[in-house]
């Protein structure tokens, strides 16, 4: 079976860095006329995802604003899901979750299983807990082709307290994430291909100041903020040796086009970014 | 209207501190003799609601248990949900959300919102992200009478890479969320009154060594590990000044009696427990 890893390489090499991020909060949903209810994310997500289909590799459904609906919200969220995937699109569920034991191997489960009713590529999980709370999801994730993107390092202010703190060998937080997971991935990583562990890094992180260093073996990067929160194209360069494996992020800056010119935005932006062969 | 805090301190004087969790995974389910499905969880869920009510003040339904079955275990949550606060339970949504900007408040709306489908009397929140992420959900909260309890300190060794760095004033993370959030609680919390905004902390977690100390305001504190993960009644002590507000959670304990039993072991496990007049 081949790797989320080399998936996503294959990805990037055929359609570029962009991912279109599937975020129907209520003012866009207003923007587009469709009601704030769970039949109006689904016909937002599944517009977005027909827009989006042979255009970009990549896309990253917000899975809250499909939550804000409760049960109904969600069967929306499997509907766009399915389709995404069936449209040949790489499927990662912004879903951040976290949890001890049990508890969070269920949320493993939940996203990554082949046949379940959220099955996606790829999965965002939160490291409060602890990078070895995340084994048996890593466990699932390998046995299946499937990917998980810790998160490393946001570029949010209000995030240092948590990620820019300082473990005893000195390193920050965000630093010793991707330093835990770098040495799982390379005793699970054949030579030459990238790793199905990812890390989501924010793309106006400044990564000296986050103590990072591009992950050994690469890994997918996953940089919300592209667009509208104000990284472009050109800031694919800040990742350094990580660049090639950045999947760039853009969400209102593609999503605020509306409906009517969404395939357009997409083509426009998917071209804006850097085509490399990852071969 | 009655915040949250004060609600918290009625249910424990009336009923004293167990909690009982609501944790259908796979290996409970087939104790039950139930399937493992979004049927399975919610005949387990409501089944647990019906011997509870009465018995206890607080119960907390584990989310990811539900999130595992899709959009079928989430209708099947809200029925448990619904159930639980008919029956006069006050309902703390264990889900540990935790994101940034518009995302985060998708999901302080999902849970706390009247009348949305997942509407609960609170919601446990992630802070990775940074305290501030919260403040739409800490404001929907305090608007409605709701609580959010934030990931403080968790007992098991992995997450002391994160809890237990060190932020530059040299308080650990953990300490540092507890005064973050309690100058918030000081700022909106009546004298004399328990607050609204709540802390997860591990009932095994040893305080000192993790640099907590009892919250000012009061406020309440959910401990999970109580019962089968190793904590005992008289372990309440340990928590000092913070014990009166503790709600001690007590999952596989209770429910490994089985649905026949269910009830009884609920009684028991709960007389365990001092009672305090909360006044």
């Amino acid at each position: 079976m081949t790797g989320f890893g080399e998936r996503v390489r294959a990805a990037l090499t055929e359609r570029g860095p962009l991912c279109v991020g599937i975020d129907p909060h209520e003012q866009l949903l207003a923007e587009w006329g469709l009601p704030a209810s769970a039949a109006g994310v689904r016909e937002f997500g599944l517009r977005t995802v027909d827009a989006a289909a042979g255009r970009v590799g990549v896309v990253k459904p917000q899975v809250s604003f499909f939550e804000r609906w409760g049960s109904a919200g969600f069967a929306a969220l499997e509907e766009v899901i399915a389709a995404a995937r069936s449209a040949g699109l790489l499927v990662i569920a912004d879903a951040k979750r976290g949890d001890i034991g049990s508890t969070m191997d269920a949320y493993g489960d939940a996203w990554l299983t082949p046949g379940a009713p959220l099955e996606a590529d790829a999965v965002t999980a939160n490291p409060f807990l602890g990078v070895g709370t995340l084994e048996h999801t890593f466990d699932l994730a390998e046995q299946h082709g499937k990917g998980v993107f810790v998160l490393a390092a946001t570029s949010n202010a209000d995030a240092f307290t948590s990620q820019r703190a300082l473990v005893p060998s000195g390193r920050t937080v965000s630093a010793e994430i991707v330093a835990e997971v770098s040495a799982r991935n390379a005793a699970h990583t054949p030579d030459g291909q990238w790793a199905s562990l990812g890390f989501v890094v924010g793309a106006t992180v400044a990564w000296e100041d986050a103590g990072l260093i591009a992950p050994v073996p690469p890994a997918p990067i996953l940089a919300p903020g592209f667009g509208f929160q104000g990284a472009q194209a050109e800031h694919l360069g800040r990742y350094g040796a990580a660049a090639p494996t950045v999947i760039a992020s853009e969400s209102r800056s593609i999503l605020a086009a509306g409906p009517a010119d969404l395939a357009a935005r997409i083509s426009e932006r998917a071209a804006s970014y850097p085509r490399t062969a990852h071969v």
